[in-house]
């Protein structure tokens, strides 16, 4: 618009000046002060900010960052503005992709990779994020568009591609290797890669890729009837990965890929994607900025605002080749690691600290739920459509191991672990 | 933009007619297609959807309601359509408040009334939301500005008004009591009203019009230190209000206001006000909309992902003298309540539901997190600056009743309610 503006300026100044007659002057010359205050409007657009090169925590209106750096001063966060050296890769930019993209871009991270392949439909509208212009667009264009007018200090790198094709996979390798950000990482060219995709098929590649390049991700999810959720951390050879517990949809032998060509429209709710999404990155900025406890597994039941933890140790016998490679590597390096953290346990907390039993390293906590079992809850069950299951299994069918006041006993066994996986995990 | 330009094309053609010399007439016909080419890109703009009549389930890419409406289908709500006739009151338009606003207007709820005098600045831009390019706008106009934007069958009010004081308030009131969107409406002109405010004063105030106005309400809280938050139902003289039990920062005689104005910048996080926005909205859809359990209380501890609950009876010394009006009248109509639900609980599940005990009605269950208590919980307790608090306490502080097999015994003492709340309500 700013060109042509200026093009019709240029004209009627050639007409201006070749005109013999002064009587068209005033008529000529009102034009042109129209003509310069379009282009003044059209040039200015809407306001961005600047790129701010350091992170301040100067608390003025005017400083995007001095709520992030409070928590330095809080005592939450030791060092807030590492933030800007770590790279996080989302594979999937739907209703809690694009969310966790967002709120990792308003805190500063410093580099985003997304992956979709999709395009912005008015029907995703009930989701936070996507704008109704937006339609049409693809998610990772729409996603770039809004990200870099939110913070144009987050470098963004965009994929518009399907990671479970051939072709795809080779470029999400690629771009996961990829160090130019960040040369001297150890390690692959991200930090953390977060799986917000909606089908079995894509995180078995998420999967794959991570247990390939011995990367860390989270794992997240959503269940069709839209009330609950789940995210998962996952670190190869250390903690189960997504083969080797298969989530339950896959066990009871349904493909999930004629499930959603049947035309069933799963349900999903702002609120639901927006709690696992807020969980997921809150998780991540724990693990990236070392402070609190990042959590290895944490359910979300909306139904009755009830939230399982546990935690999962990889299968010995897991089909995937590249997890039992992570295994054995970690089964070499783990003798060394407990040690160096029972020593600094030791130096930090002599006495206060209570001593964690080596044997239970996988300490799985059930939350007792009993008190929450009223008239309302569950109410459900059943009622969903054929072949489709609740991501969290109903109270009532909730196994629960005895509650004492020791701490649980140790679930060393696999195929206990692979039922409390299959009752939890089954998006 | 538009109108400017249909003048000048106006002028354009009074000059080419006016003009003797037919020698200008290629040059004037070229700016003439110019003109006409930008009035209508200024005309387009960006695509707008138009306004839905009625909800539909349909399974369309176009259709901005088939993801919600297949909650229906999907057998967690009995009628999601009803949402179109339910008003929400938002109250403090910030870090909480805009997201739960964006979240109930891609729900399609039916109206929003929204209040807050305070003005966008990019030092909010660490929270979902605002975008850069509103700093200067007040929150109420670039709120609907968005809003109206992604759902325009949303009715949106707003109110740049400060409730706190005697105009406010006043104009507050009013727009609750007002029944025009929904003239059969039992009770006010609202079905819930959602405190999102950030400091006391505005809570105690929106706990007075709420007990007036006997109108239930939700409270919302996000701690200084950005790592915790909470969400509350309160029902008048059914629940505790909010003067019933006041929250620890008052209980230690500190002026909330003397902080704010000392230059404590409170730090804040897109995740956990996205968390406590997401939990909000969730248990205000299971109210209105009758599904699922909504939650009295529930605590979200950031740095070990744990979740509290409780519930809380009213003080039958609280100093809100509404509040005592509203418990003497709820104290008539209970007997015949309790008869009723009991009655429907029966009939409903005569052998299967467990009994619940009359007399522990508040049953108040406390999460068992010792195993969450690891190296790297609870590390900055006692590192906050002077004057400010934790919203929750951590692990090792926490008064925790004995566990046992049995359901807790019921806390009916005012005493042990007062400091349960001051020990996890501190906001």
């Amino acid at each position: 618009m700013e060109g042509e503006l200026k093009e019709l300026l240029t004209d009627l100044k050639t007409l201006k000046s070749s005109l013999p007659d002064r009587s068209y002057q005033a008529l000529i010359d009102k034009m042109q002060s129209r003509l310069e205050h379009l282009s003044t409007i059209a040039t200015s657009g809407p306001v961005q900010r600047l790129k701010i090169k350091d992170m301040s925590a100067e608390v003025v209106d005017s400083n995007p960052y001095s709520r992030l750096m409070a928590l330095q001063r809080m005592g939450i966060v030791d060092n807030y503005e590492r933030i800007r050296e770590f790279s996080v890769a989302i594979v999937g930019i739907g209703g809690v992709g694009s969310v966790a993209a967002e709120m990792l871009t308003r805190c500063g991270i410093g580099r985003l990779l997304l992956y979709d392949y999709d395009t912005v439909e008015l029907a995703n509208m009930n989701r936070l994020f996507f704008r109704p212009e937006q339609a049409g667009m693809t998610k990772t264009d729409a996603a770039v568009q809004t990200l870099s007018d939110i913070n144009p200090d987050v470098v963004l790198e965009s994929y518009t591609l399907n990671i479970t094709t051939v072709q795809g996979f080779e470029t999400f390798m690629s771009s996961l290797r990829n160090k130019s950000f960040c040369p001297s990482k150890e390690g692959c060219g991200v930090d953390l890669v977060l799986s917000c995709v909606d089908n079995y098929e894509a995180r078995m590649v998420v999967n794959q890729a991570c247990n390939e390049l011995n990367q860390t991700w989270m794992e997240s999810g959503v269940s069709e009837n839209a009330v609950s959720g789940h995210i998962q951390l996952l670190v190869p050879g250390e903690t189960a990965c997504f083969a080797c517990a298969p989530p339950l949809v896959v066990a009871s032998g349904i493909d999930e890929r004629t499930l959603k060509r049947e035309g069933v429209c799963a349900a999903s709710l702002p609120t639901t994607m927006g709690v696992v999404a807020g969980l997921l990155v809150q998780n991540t900025l724990k693990y990236l900025l070392k402070f609190g406890h990042v959590t290895p597994y944490l359910g979300y039941n909306a139904l009755k605002d009830y939230f399982p933890t546990m935690e999962m140790k990889p299968n010995p016998q897991c089909s995937n080749s590249a997890c039992l490679e992570r295994q054995k590597e970690y089964a070499l390096v783990k003798p060394a690691r407990d040690a160096a953290t029972k020593a600094k346990m030791e130096s930090e907390a002599p006495s206060e600290t209570e001593c964690l039993h080596e044997d239970n390293e996988w300490n799985i906590s059930v939350v007792d739920d009993t008190d929450l079992q009223g008239p309302d809850v569950g109410k459900s069950s059943g009622s969903l459509p054929e072949g489709l299951i609740h991501e969290l299994p109903s109270a009532d069918e909730f196994q629960k191991p005895p509650v004492s006041e020791e701490s649980a006993d140790p679930v060393d066994d696999l195929e206990d672990l692979k039922r409390q996986l299959e009752a939890l995990n089954s998006d």
